[in-house]
């Protein structure tokens, strides 16, 4: 179950509309690969930039930035002097599982050449 | 069963990533919005327009004719001097059905003030 501290407050909203909601936070061409490395067990910084995709370095800042924001990933100091931070999915995060799952098989079925490399736990 | 002549080929790929893949063809905030009022029912330019985000018109343009260049949507003739065309969801188009599904599902519970008042035909 779901408690009200994990629901999502948007600063605008352009309708009530759930998938319009949704798109204002994913509706881009990077946050649902950061989320994919996230699931895949990647975790940090260098770790997400090393994927095949080359995620500009600022494009991943502000990605974090805003995931951790609406509180679906969390980050963790795993190092200091200087401190660098582990990201995760939190449970919110976590629940987009099964949004990714639907996109892996539509997009290997319907798109030429895609294959599924990496082993995601969704 | 999806046949060969269905496949989607992309001119550039990043990775063979079926989730990068598929977000370079909805990766935004406006071209899951159109397929979801097609599931809703509506087929036509203005029938579009009309729906609460208020798409700006080049935008709808150019995303209807990037879904027809992808077999994800049809054209067809409604009305002849001026030509009209109404719209319709391939079945690759409509094989993207358990994605809204599961993207109305996350929004609704994760984001507050969402409510579904479209009926889709997922």
């Amino acid at each position: 179950m779901n408690s009200t501290k994990n629901t999502i407050e948007l600063a605008a909203m352009r309708s009530p509309c759930p998938i319009a909601n949704t798109l204002d936070i994913f509706g881009d061409k990077w946050t649902l690969l950061v989320v994919r490395d996230l699931f895949a067990g990647k975790s940090t910084y260098g770790e997400i930039q090393s994927s095949p995709e080359g995620i500009p370095t600022n494009i991943l800042a502000d990605r974090l930035k805003r995931l951790a924001a609406h509180g679906i990933i969390k980050k963790s100091p795993y190092q200091q002097n200087p401190v660098r931070y582990a990201y995760q999915l939190t449970n919110t995060g976590r629940s987009l599982g099964p949004i990714l799952e639907q996109i892996v098989k539509w997009g290997k079925k319907n798109i030429a050449g895609t294959e599924a490399r990496m082993m995601l736990d969704l």
